[in-house]
Order: C-alpha cells, then structure tokens, then sequence
C-alpha cells in the first residue's frame, strides 16, 4: 500500500493506494469519529463492494442509501434524498457519510457532508479509475444545474481517501477509458515524463495491468495532491486541473448528463485544446496530434459530437465557472507538457477550433 | 458609526454599526471585488430600502431578486429560485451577493453566496433587530427542512455586515418584540451588566429610542463577535449563543414555521431554559422568574403554545443539532449571568419544566 499525504494544514488527509483496502478495518476506523454512519453508493457498487465495506466498519452503526447510476442523478433533488434519510435516521452531526461509488457518488455525498447540519466528517471510497485518479482527491465537491455543471457546491476535504486499485478489475471498458482521460491530463498538464510512460504502456493499462493501474493512480494523486496543495480553492494554478474541462463541460451539458461519460468529454476537449494551442502557435501541429494520438489510443472519442454546432460550444461555455469579465478562459498548452490559462487570444481561432471537428489537430 | 471587528484571521470582518449608513457608497463598495452583485431582498423591505441600497452601488452591475417574506420561505425551493437566477443571468464567481432583509433573507443568502460556483462574496444588510444583533454576524449560513430547523447550511463568512440602526424606525412592533429576545439572551448568556441595563432600559427600547437601541445592538455585536471568534464552528463555547433555542426551535417547528417568530420561540424558550435550571438548584426560583419578567416585559410570550404537549417537545428536540450520542444537550444557567451545555440530568425535571406551562419559573 502507498500512503500519499494531502498537505493542506489542519485540514490534511492520506491518500491510501493500493490492492485488498477495502476489507481492512484498521485504515477506515480512524477516520470515523463518531458511533454512526452512512454509506451513500449506487445500484451499481452497492452488490460488488457494499458488504465489504460494511464489514470493515465492525461496530459502527451503519445506515446506506443506494442511489441509481449516472450524471444525471447529480441533482439537488438527489441531495434531498440524502438530507431525508439522514434527518428521518437523525444522524447527529457526530455521524460520517461514506461515498462508495465514482464521481457522482464522491461529488453528491461530499457536498451533503459539507451541508448537512453545516458540516460533517466524510471518508471518499472511489470505485472508479476516474474518481481514483480526480474527483476523490482535491475536495470539490456538488453537484449539476440545468445550467451548467458543478454550478452548486463547497470547497469540502474528507478525512481520508481509500483507493482500493482490486476494483478496477471489475470496471466497464467504457469506464476504464473515460478514467484514463484525467490520467492522460496530469501527463499534459506538467509532466511530460508521465506522459512518455503512458504512451509506452497505454495498451497495457487498457487491458488492466493490475501494477500499471495502480502505478497510474499513484502518479495521478501526487500529481493532483501537489496542485492542490498549492492552490486549495483554486484562485491560480489549480484551475489548471480544468484542461479539457471548458470544452467537456459544454459537451457534457449540450449532449444531456451522462450520454458522454465525463471522461469521454473531457478527453475530446483535451484535443480541442491542443488544436487551439497550436493554432496559437504555443506547441507544434506535430505535439497536438502527439496528444491526440494517445487519446485516440485510449479508446476515447477525439472528435466533437456532431450534432453540436460552433455556436452551441459558445453558449454552453459562457456557463463556465472560470468565465470572468465575459470572457470563458481556457487552460491552453504553452509548451507541450506545460499548460496555462488564457483567455485573452483571437477569437477567430476559436472558432476554428469549434469548426475543426474530425480534423482538429491537423493543420 | 461604530465599527466592530470579527477576528477570524483571513476570514475577519468589520460590523459597521450606526444611522444613514445604508446610502453611503464609500462603506460598501470596497467589499465588491467584481463588477457585477445580485441584492436577494423580500417583498416587505425592498419597497423600503431597495433603491437606497441600489444608489449606494453606483458602478456595480446590479440585479436583484425580491422574495415572499416568512421563516416558511427559507427552504431548498426558495434556495433554487437564486441558483437559476444567478445562472440565468450568468452571474460568474466573482459576482456579490448582498442579503437585504432579515434573518431569513440572511441565512439563505449566505448559504446561497457559500455554494454558488463553490462560494462568491456576500454582504449582510440586516434589516431587523434580530438580524442586526444576531443572525448577521457569525458566518452561519442554512435552510429549514420538513425535519428539523437550519438542518442544511454552512459555516460561511461575510465580507462585511451594515447594521444601519434607522431601519428599527420602519420595525413593526412584533418585529422588535423578537429582536428583543437575542438582546436579552446575550445578557443571560454572560453579560450580567447588560442585563441589569435591559431591566432599566426596555421600555425606551420598546419605544424605539434610537440611541439605546444603537447601544444594544453594539454590546449585542459585540458578544457576539467575542464569542464567534473564540470558535467558529461551534465546538465548544460558541453553542451558549444556543439558549433558549432547543426548546425555541421545537416551538417553531411544531407550530410550523412562520407562526411564531424565531425571537418569540428563543424568548419562551429561554423562560423553560430558566425553569430548568431552577429545578436543577444551579439558580434560584427568585433569579428565574427575574429572567421571565424581563422578557415578558418585552411583550415577548413566556408560556410554550397550549398545542405542543410534551411529548411533542420530545420529539421535535430529539432533531436538534446538539443532539450527541441521543442526548439532547441543552443550555442552562449554571448560575445567573452564566450559562453552560449540559445533557446528563434528571430526566424528570426536564418533563417537569415541559409540563409546567404557566407556571415556568415559579416553584
């Protein structure tokens, strides 16, 4: 097992990567301080990994809500049923809510426990590559609007983050790509010799290289925990993490949650925004289709759903959280392997980019 | 105008507290960092004091929000009608919210201001006596649910709070009457001199002496700041502010929120906390009903709703939020001008005092 340290003062918190985590007793316990909690998962996680976990948690009172799978579950309402059950079982704010699930999961329960009674303690067990790898790690929590996505949330740390890499045996093809999105993204966002490794191993993670996932994930984390570090509610640099994110976001939104896994959209806008950075001239017509290439290898789409047009990705955009004065920034590449956030460019290149469908990152 | 600081480190705060504050530009807009604010005010004071405070914002793009009035308003629903408007108006993160009203208007602000795009800056205009001394300052941020009074909220600062005390003019009596109630607490609290001050002074404030109210509301600010600053998120000390709220709380609930005011519910339930603590021998049956007179001095209720039996109280409190380990904990008065949170009592005496009805406070 390795143990990664989120350093981030009083509230700091251990990253726990590795095989067999769910069953032990031992490295959830200490993270409960309470006598009760609630284990919030899906209809999905709940028959592989919810007795597991339940037994880990010997001699706590344990409650669990099951909640159906998918984006679009990631509503207030489905936070009111969370508040309902805790009120109706009256968990006092001594309890702990649990996330056993991806990012819907992580993200939905970590902003109850930001809300519920204004704040109790939450412990993150991501069952996905993504949520492993991002969403568990980092502290933004909430959930979707109509209007855009993650528009209703906190800035709100768990106790503890259990990484157990056996599940990932057990994950969709589909969903393992979609989580090799943001693991590609730490390699584009500034570590080039991440990047190199992924694309010597991309085919060998594909096909769930137990010791690859798990090496992916702790790079990954350190990658995520370091940023955060520095930037805790991302007033600089962690906005960087968002690479992709602009782009995904309004295919996300445009396409109806979940149609596009996150990972999927996020994936496509990785490759948008290495078309624009070279129409920028920042990195080469050569370095975009570099980044493209690995993408396309993960199996993940590299081309903007079709039925989205220019002026679709402008509107949905103008939603972003990282707008400011009117105007949507993106986190570009300046070099390859080194990423900014700009939003002070030609626009006539955007819309190149918006228009560049099945040939982005081709000059 | 007297300015009093909440030291919480990076997240201090002025209390700006005097008359004609509310047109005066150069006391607001140093804690407007963007360019754009929404005002979420109510249908009773907006007519009021609205286009004063729009005056004041000279420079700023600033829309506004005008809800229904009433403790029943202050729910996830209403929650969301400022959720879709900021986001219909494409309000960013660096955008204001300014809460223009009541308790009420303050909770739901705050905790609207706190979970918008994972937080933006807010304000607190605070309108009533209550606000002004209370529900202002502090940072506590929420929304009722069907279960159980502020069950979802945050810890959440302001940037600055305006208590401009010519607005107490405008109060209806009623309105005044349940400020009242949070003044007198601080007094029973830990503030045995403003106590005896209230014994002196309630009928000038009843009469809306501006200057004495003026003063209340500073040592009321005052207090309170010493108190919040000693621990922000209620671990400890900060739960005293609590008096008269177990009970209180059960009253609002159980009669439906809005039928009784907040301040009406704390006053009565301060008159059960004296009984309790009389029954317990901390204070004397003289010192008790001392406490009772002076709040019924204030033409505040001093007997529980005939409606509500005990058992009722029971149930209703076993939802509060200082529950611990399903003892509900209670702020009593060790001696008189002293309080402390104690749980583990006679459970008789507690059902005496639920019984007592018209009797509260006598032996």
């Amino acid at each position: 097992m390795i143990s990664l340290e989120l350093d981030l003062g009083e509230r700091s918190y251990p990253i726990f990567i590795g095989t067999g985590l769910l069953g032990r007793k031992e490295l959830i316990s200490p993270y409960i301080k309470g006598k009760r909690a609630l284990i919030v998962t899906n209809e999905v996680v709940a028959p592989l990994y919810l007795e597991q976990v339940k037994a880990s948690l010997d001699g706590i009172e344990c409650d669990v809500i099951v909640l159906p799978d998918g984006e679009h579950t990631k509503t207030l309402d489905t936070l009111t049923l969370i508040y309902d059950q805790l009120l109706e079982q009256r968990h006092e704010r001594s309890t702990t809510l649990i996330a056993l699930g991806g990012g819907v999961i992580g993200d939905i329960t970590g902003f109850a426990a930001a809300t519920y009674q204004r704040g109790v303690n939450f412990i993150q067990i991501p069952t996905t590559l993504l949520s492993q790898v991002d969403s568990s790690v980092g502290g933004k929590t909430g959930v979707n609007h109509p209007l855009g996505k993650n528009m209703i949330g906190a800035f709100y740390q768990p106790q503890c983050v259990i990484a157990d890499t056996d599940v990932l045996a057990s994950l969709p093809k589909r969903e393992l790509q979609a989580g090799l999105a943001e693991v590609i993204k730490y390699g584009l966002i500034d570590n080039l010799v991440f990047f190199e490794w992924l694309e010597e191993n991309i085919e060998a993670l594909l096909a769930g290289d137990k010791d690859l996932l798990a090496e992916a994930v702790r790079v990954s984390c350190s990658d995520k925990a370091r940023i955060v570090a520095a930037d805790e509610k991302e007033g600089g640099v962690r906005a960087l993490l968002n690479l992709g994110h602009t782009f995904g976001h309004a295919i996300e939104n445009g396409m109806g949650y979940g149609v596009w896994l996150h990972g999927e959209a996020v994936a496509t806008g990785m490759v948008m925004a290495a078309d624009l950075s070279a129409r920028l001239g920042y990195i080469s017509w050569q370095e975009a289709a570099r980044a493209k290439t690995l993408i396309a290898r993960a199996g993940l789409p590299v081309v903007p759903p079709e039925n989205l047009s220019a002026k679709d990705f402008r509107k949905l955009m103008s939603f972003d959280k990282k707008v400011q004065g009117g105007r949507v920034r993106f986190v570009l590449m300046r070099e390859f392997g080194h990423t900014v956030i700009e939003s002070d460019f030609d626009a006539s290149l955007l819309e190149q980019t918006l228009e560049a469908k099945e040939h982005l990152c081709q000059q």
